[in-house]
């Protein structure tokens, strides 16, 4: 790999995610700083950590924004600054991409990064509504365009121009709850058959409900270091080499096509850039499946299949655990789930996991190299890191 | 000046601050754009601004969230990163804290930072609900205390220990209405005498109305290379030196002490430090008067004046156009206007005005170092900023 780290996570962690009654989102996201101090002996939280980025999508679910203090106060890191970074789904990946930046400029040697997300004390309805409110209000929400239908007119789209079937759909959901059932943290731990995904009810036709990822609650943070500091703090760094973003419009109708993203795209050129590999190099991916069409768009656009091929490279197992590219090794936002605010940094915990060995049933052999994909709203934020293993 | 210059402005601009019918938030900011790109008529948008740093608090108000890639959209500068940067009334005082960390960081050598808020069009209760959620939801807002009543306990701690009264507090008004009277962007154009400001109303006592800064809608920006770039853009660029953040408890209950806010002495400690200067080398300053009280303490814990003595400094007529350190010249929140995402970058568009002698009837003559004070809710956050002439 010809670039140079720009950052090293020391630690990492996840709380549990799904249904966790009982718990305001400042506990859920104690229970996973909880874990990365835990995993972290060395490192004394009050006088290492400098500065702390979190990613936190809706202050309507429990009428509460102003999360970074909130949540630094909750674990004890006050008076340590804090800022929330919001870009829809999105904004936890940009927690990250800030954290490394505040390292990058030397303001800050050690940093908490993390994101959150409580929403399943909602109904169905308002959940999907606040959802809403990142796509453009007054020419999507207002329309009733809710996340699915979006995604379901870029399915239509893909279908038709590239011949994807609902079963190439349907085999991303199966891929996905097979590894969500070996991680003990993942909302769903069951593995679904390809009849059952292709029988489940319409949620958005042509989507159906084994198409569509989780709501769901939990939290996840990573501890990052400067990359000549890691080796105080753990024997097993792994290091950030490349970070990209982009945005596109803040509308679909604003676009000429709806089958691949253009921030994705950029977001991965200016990551691959940074840290000198190609997409062949990439030897483990989380990737931003809200939807399963979004997964086969993503390899797409991720460089790991050529334009169109999505389906049929879901159907070749190229992407299972063992594959040439595994890719949502932890369930994905499918099975593992998608407490929104949470999901960028924790796609990261589950590569620090593979690139450390940590990652038991589901770990992928000899992984060096792993790159993370978050998407925030159907595309108008997208950023993309990648990693590599200090072994 | 000891400290060397971490980026610099090379353009700014500003919307109308008031009640701003018939326009989205997204419109709002293009205004403020507009002004700051026809001011650089050397910078091509498209291909110079590398990323967008946007402070935008309520999502609630316009049922729209992922105000980054929206408003980066809305002027025209898709595909360029962009994100919503959320720490409540500092959100863009933060906005502008990270694209100096982007330049810092070498990731982007020219960028766009700004806030935008739009909540004229709210019922006040609306309004009054939406800004607590900034506030601990489950130990404050939910037992009635909105921002109001949360100052009006700091403001009867400061009158208890420190002999301050409301005559104090109705001095910060008048000043900053005086200053507002010669803003012709101010929401409220208008001076005031001493005499209507002791003899408002009471919103949560001590606190009458003139001691309430105002709902509105606005948009600011500003435009900032690495240092040495800025003179490709502008013959007349003004420094950043200093940039401190820090954090307090998210909850007032949680303080030893009503009197002070511990955030802003941190956050100025960090900003002073770095730009190698003392609180007595500051001729310009702008502050969060989002109560009057709030200027007052402000004063103390900037070391403008001594702990208590702020009350007596507004009288010395110190803090006036023509005193020994000028606070508030544009008509601060209280006259200016606050419609909250854009105030901190709207501060710093003040004293780019100042230091590059272009406040017109409200210049502070000679001034060479300007400073921004700007607050995230009752002080869990507060943002510094330090800021040299090139003359």
């Amino acid at each position: 790999m010809a670039g140079r780290a720009l950052a090293a996570i020391v630690s990492a962690g996840l709380s549990r995610f799904g249904k966790l009654e009982g718990f305001y989102a400042r506990e859920i996201f104690a229970q996973a700083v909880k874990e990365a101090l835990e995993r972290c002996p060395n490192l004394d939280p009050k006088r290492d950590i400098k500065s702390i980025f979190v990613g936190h999508m809706m202050e309507s679910t429990e009428h509460q924004g102003h999360t970074g203090p909130l949540v630094a106060d909750w674990v004890g890191l006050n008076p340590a600054p804090a800022v929330r970074l919001e870009s829809a789904c999105a904004s936890s990946g940009l927690a990250l991409r800030f954290g490394i930046q505040a390292i990058m400029a030397g303001l800050a040697d050690v940093v908490l990064v993390g994101g959150v997300e409580k929403q399943t004390h909602l109904a169905t309805d308002d959940a999907t509504e606040y959802l809403a409110m990142s796509a453009d209000n007054f020419f999507e929400q207002w329309h009733g365009f809710t996340f699915p239908a979006l995604f379901a007119l870029m399915a239509r789209a893909h279908m038709n121009e590239y011949k994807t079937r609902g079963e190439h759909l349907a085999m991303v959901a199966v891929k996905n709850h097979r590894n969500g059932a070996k991680n003990p943290k993942a909302h769903i731990q069951r593995e679904i058959t390809l009849e059952q995904a292709m029988a489940s009810r319409i949620v958005a036709s042509p989507l159906r409900l084994y198409d569509c990822s989780l709501i769901s609650d939990g939290a996840s943070c990573l501890i990052l270091t400067e990359p000549g500091l890691a080796k105080r703090y753990t024997d097993n760094p792994v290091y950030i080499m490349g970070t990209g973003q982009a945005s596109d419009t803040i509308g679909l109708y604003e676009r000429s096509d709806f089958t691949s993203l253009r921030a994705t795209v950029l977001a991965a050129r200016e990551a691959y850039e940074m840290a000198g590999i190609n997409p062949e190099d990439v030897d483990v991916a989380e990737v931003h499946d809200c939807f399963t069409i979004a997964e086969i768009m993503h390899y797409e656009d991720l460089g790991f299949c050529g334009k169109g091929e999505g389906g049929s490279f879901v159907e070749s197992g190229a992407t299972e655990i063992g594959g040439s590219v595994p890719v949502n090794t932890s369930g994905g936002l499918k099975a593992k789930g998608h407490p929104v605010g949470a999901t960028g940094t924790a796609q990261a915990y589950e590569i620090y996991l593979q690139l450390t060995g940590q990652a038991e049933r589901r770990q992928v052999q000899g992984a060096e190299v792993g790159l993370t994909h978050n998407l925030g709203g159907h595309g108008s934020t997208a950023v993309v890191h990648v990693y590599r293993s200090s072994g």
